[in-house]
């Protein structure tokens, strides 16, 4: 009953994380009888794509498997009869994300990628290039699976429910993973016993822990965090603790990017002196991914570099494979995963897009339904929903004012002055990737900008 | 980590059903390691209950595994550190069965055992022995799980979930494996295969199936329904097609016992037939349950005899083995189970009991989210979900308005005068069991009832 | 501020009810300064609207105002900047309303104007004239106001809010001006006393009642009404009493077309035996238009006729004029409409139309926040709408599947054989008014219908 | 039918607003007979009391009425058979009041008086008090009316319908008002000839306004306001501007508490610098609290003094003069008050309170229907209410935890370590007024609190 081969499209090809995945892919080659991948990519990062592409068929060749890689920019070609399409692409490369950091960074807001003003700009950009990712599959794989990995994924997926009719489309993440690897381990159990409920929106989820006696474990595990075991936050968040009180009385354990807002002061501060200093994560993640480029040119590199896992999207290859194996053999494995609520997370509206904990199979994502948040919880899931979907609206019809708005109810970004100038300085440094806000944005030029931006992009 | 051993106490135990559940669990002893079952009855089924109890034991007995039946009327003494509770009881035995079914069939209203005038008595009588057993289950195995069999098994769990503060509990139905055991065959495909999203109520739900490709397969089976196919509907329902028009508007698959709602006119006109000449299902029954108990005297016979599967309760040692393995052993099956809503059948509010299809574990019921049903799905549910609190309310409080409301709204019941006659008949016959009515039943007897309840009981 | 004169525009204008309506501008004249009136009516309609036109302009040449009244078949020439367009027009004239009532209770089902099967054609044939009407008020008139009369008039509603842009639309009903009428004094109160809270769908709705301390007084109106005393019952429903238990359970007072529902046997038993021996409502009003239309013929009257009250519409001018004069001076006046619900009646969705009290001024309805109803209400509410829900659909669409199951769902019309003969039956009767669905009934054509429709249409 | 004569009670009868509301009754006398005053205060509050009641007696000597005032500090008494009973009361006077405000901004963080951290501890030492009043108006006057001014009124309303069983209850404030005097002349329009429609939560509403043709005239009043147009921003709050971009998007008119979140860095800052230099405004009322005592000895004085509308109370006594009225009267006016939501602001739940648009009268608000908010307003209002739903019960059950969630939820309080300071150093200096949290606070004195909170006390 099985299709006899699969076809898989990697958009943002030229991604250095795409070791990981060919890696991922040949440990699971039983389950998924790959024949072909095809790395797509853009014109930038055509140099990227010819490395990564090599490294990609070495990697194979040094397989027992029989797959052909193929490199290209022409998307359109690329898709025609694909079964599963990962999408990892950077609209604007490293150095749009350098600016969503570092602008705010300069005016002592949050620059981050998912997070504050720099998630707002990095959503605004992505959304139109993946509604024409969206047309393209719809004519030419109808059938395909969409796993979503280009942050910020789940307003991606938001928006691709909300202004496309494309239905076969997983929002994919690897935080929560993260937490179901290490947890168990910090109550001396393993992840089979237990039972994980995650509910929320993608990097802004909340869970909670079962055993096998059907008993409530969360506490243990906040316990276990609070005594210094591993609970699996990520590398690339600062470690500043919880306030336990918080925790005690949540009976929920929060997601690592969850710290950007309970403990605002101290993750901006941090923010900052990196900024100052060090520089900010992408620019570390520039640094880390030329010295990942230079690797992969070795010619005798046939598997994926240890460096790699440095990188940040730790288990990024366990979600990816794990999904789409689960959808190839109806498998229902449970992953956490953007989808449509269907009233899963019952304070938000059915049409919009969650992270939750889902059975995924054959028919895609079938998401647990949560019930209800305390009220403290359910504030800030309503307000986040809600910002998200101003921006995704925004990003579609390139209203400024609506983008603003979205700015303001942002809880990183005090309303203000300094919000203002902010989202002006970083429409006008991203016009290029924003054509929909192309007459906004020819207005605020007529207005004066007197630092100059490109001051606060270098350390 | 497993617990060593497992005790398993069924409370209505003299049912003549036990001996499907002795073979399910013999079946599943790798998976479920049980060292003791108690079986409880009532003094009004003590003899069944020692007939049953000693096949049971004889069929254990000829199994390679040693576990001891245990036969008490001492509820109490029973559930003492039990494991799992399975209830399959039903207050005031066929006799009260019968009275549901033959007073309002004499009035040309449907009797039912889970619909109509007799299903919403049997709530009544049994909502307040469910909760005086939950109280005792609080007191002496508060980690236990309760798996009900009992009818009507959505408003039993409906009153658990609301009256009590019980949670370790999951309403069970043959009726969702039927149409999973069956439909795949009728459209050439496995179980394995196909993704089931079942949603609605006990006795009252929609689902909807897709296939390997994620590609929605409802129109098929409706096709392969009307072509004959065996689609699973259960033996006692009147085999009356479902309007063709109706089913291919819908895209949902209903449930057998929909027939009552959609096919209304003619299951009524076949249940009258029956009232008048071969007699009502309780009857048929009854009768089924001596030719039962007279093979299970055989002393020889240690195994489940072939005519208990006529019995109607196909595949209910299969749903209730399962869920109790899937519980102890964290499993993650898919059972279409009766637990809280928490938002998954969105029409609903979320503290209500829904059946739905669920993942269980360890920690319970996983239900799946399965979003709003069009508006013709939409209108009977909520009608019937709140039919349902009607009478959950009025069995916990001894309400006659109320339950006069139910039966007002309940749509196989015309409001009016012989919808009051029926009611009233109906709460005098079974007074014995409607203690927390006795004050409105009171009343009642002082007016006339003038044709005798008895000559409508029999045929 | 003012506008300096007002035209109305009434379709529908040679129904025998314009004199009231005519009546009731002269009694308002201070309040509402017209112009000039348009009576609209089909060519069918043509003779009826020349006689009540000359009346019309009879009884305002006997006013102390000059207004002109014009009668046209022309609607588009009418509608031509008007300021309220008052609707009370009927598709297939009293002709399709005798084969609405004649044919469902020649099959034992009720036939009636707004109810039932009657009903639901009703609705299928009016929605998509309306829906044309408003098309002409786009573009015609803008700014003016519909003032909605034609039954069922809550799925007209419904019907213009969800399938045009139009929002200048409210609907009237007689039915609550009866209950504020008569109930005070049943009391010995005055309306002016007393606060209403009326919640529902348009003849479907209940409400509760406070006096001028605030206290529920719904209890003693229920009281009153079991005392014989007269709480405005509409003189055109049997006055079957509702059963008392349910009534004090409920603390709401029911409109009088719930005794459709809750007193079902008696109303049905009653409407079968007008239709076999004296006619069924649509022809008793049939001989009384006849009559009336005698009396209009007489050149020397000038005012509205006594027997015209008798006609079933007590206070349809009393609505309408007051409902115009609230919009037109910015009133605040609390008048029971139909309108969009945005939260009034929080059981149901805010994009529905629904029927509650209201403060009507220039805005519009500002309708009163209700709350949530309890269980049993709710039960029968949710139903109601999400039927109505599939009528409307079905009207704008031609689907026959979504009209049959509205028939199924209809809690007068037992799903079954017969069901599908009388919607089959009505569907062939009524299609010269049914264009959307022509290719549904050129479908059932082909099949045989044994009985000649014509028999069942005369007693 | 009306009651022959009113007892109204004022608690925080010391207050200087007093004369205002004697004013407001003298002015519409011939709607409320009053007949008697009773002006409750507290030992802390004896002497205010003193001069304020002999004020308040000589106004009313000066009036052609008789009513005798009642100065007590026992609070039963007064309560005894009251009709109306309204509350200005201040939990720790302007003392905690000014701790309220300077504790936070000697941190950075807004101190005032219903936002921010000032707010929750306003709610947290206000909340209990108001429940122990219903109390004993549950036992004394179980038919008043409260009528609440002391703020936060929304929470407080909130606390009443939350946790106690009393519906009589109408939470005021004169913000609205304030808009609805002013907005209409910078339209060149009246009052009269428009509509209001308010939605949303105490100080954290919008409105849309209608005009007499029922356009929307809500942009035509937002250029207004930028036009330098009055509209009726509170005299107590900075006058910045919000960004006219956000608005024209919004397309509804904020009430000005909501620049303290839209325009939060220049409130912010304007707050610090008054906390800096000329004090806050808790600090400025202290002062004119002062004067105006000082002048209300003058025993020659029997007339409102002029002075006294500079005290930030604008339209105080029109806004419990007019409700009171409204009530007692039956008069259904339109006034915004906080009130049981019922579905008028569709976004939060029926249970909770929300100020919204209302028809006034005997049985109490009818709040209007106001349907679902843009994405932008409803997060923003959900994330506030469920902020409010923690503080409520936080209050009731003196959970620290929770206080400490809402605190991070705050808009205005960045999550983190100052977070955690400024909540402490809060407990800490009002432990008095905090009983509930007796247990939590013992446990923060054992932690350090480096420096002394009497430091920031003064400028």
């Amino acid at each position: 009953m099985q299709r006899k081969s699969l076809k898989i499209v990697t958009i943002g090809g030229g991604s250095t994380y795409t070791p990981e995945l060919i890696d991922g892919f040949i440990k699971r080659y039983d389950e998924l009888p790959i024949t072909e991948m095809w790395l797509v990519d853009v014109e930038e990062g055509k140099n990227k794509l010819e490395i990564v592409g090599k490294l990609a068929q070495r990697m194979w060749n040094a397989s027992p498997y029989r797959v052909k890689v193929h490199c290209t920019l022409d998307r359109k070609a690329a898709l025609k009869d694909a079964d599963f399409v990962t999408t990892q692409f950077r609209v604007g490369q490293l150095e749009a994300r350098i600016k969503d950091e570092r602008i705010p960074f300069s005016y002592g807001l949050l620059g981050q990628e998912t997070n504050g003003a720099g998630g707002i700009f990095k959503a605004l950009r992505t959304i139109p290039v993946i509604i024409e990712i969206i047309e393209d599959m719809m004519a030419l794989c109808p059938n395909a699976w969409l796993i979503n990995f280009t942050n910020p994924s789940g307003m991606v997926t938001e928006a691709i429910l909300r202004y496309t009719r494309w239905r076969r489309v997983i929002g994919l993440c690897n935080v929560p993973v993260n937490a179901m690897m290490k947890e168990p381990q910090s109550i001396d159990a393993t992840l089979s016993e237990l039972t994980y409920k995650f509910a929320g929106l993608n990097h802004f989820h909340w869970h909670r822990v079962f055993d096998h006696n059907g008993d409530d474990v969360t506490a243990k595990i906040i316990d276990a965090m609070y005594n210094n075991r591993d609970t699996g936050i990520p590398a690339n968040i600062h470690k500043v603790p919880f306030l336990r009180e918080q925790l005690d009385r949540m009976n929920l354990l929060p997601c690592g990017y969850h710290r950007y807002y309970y403990r605002q002061e101290e993750t901006l501060k941090r923010g900052i002196e990196e900024y100052q200093t060090t520089g900010t994560r992408a620019e570390k993640v520039q640094q880390m991914e030329a010295e990942l480029l230079a690797l992969y040119q070795d010619q005798t590199l046939s598997t994926k570099p240890e460096l790699l896992s440095q990188r940040g999207g730790l288990y990024y290859s366990e979600s990816a494979c794990e999904a789409i194996s689960a959808i190839y053999n109806n498998k229902h494995s449970h992953i956490v995963v953007s989808t449509r609520n269907d009233g899963a997370v019952a304070d938000l509206d059915d049409d919009c897009a969650v992270e939750v904990s889902c059975f995924i199979g054959a028919a895609g994502a079938l998401p647990i339904a949560f019930g209800r948040l305390a009220p403290a919880e359910r504030g800030w899931l309503q307000l986040m929903k809600n910002m998200e979907l101003c921006i995704c609206e925004a990003a579609v019809t390139g209203d400024y004012g609506l983008a603003l708005q979205a700015f303001i109810m942002n809880p990183l970004i005090p309303g203000g002055e300094t919000a203002k100038r902010v989202i002006d300085e970083l429409f006008i440094a991203h016009r290029k990737y924003l054509p929909r806000f192309a007459e906004a944005i020819a207005r605020l030029e007529g207005t004066e900008i007197k630092d100059p931006i490109a001051r606060r992009l270098s350390v």
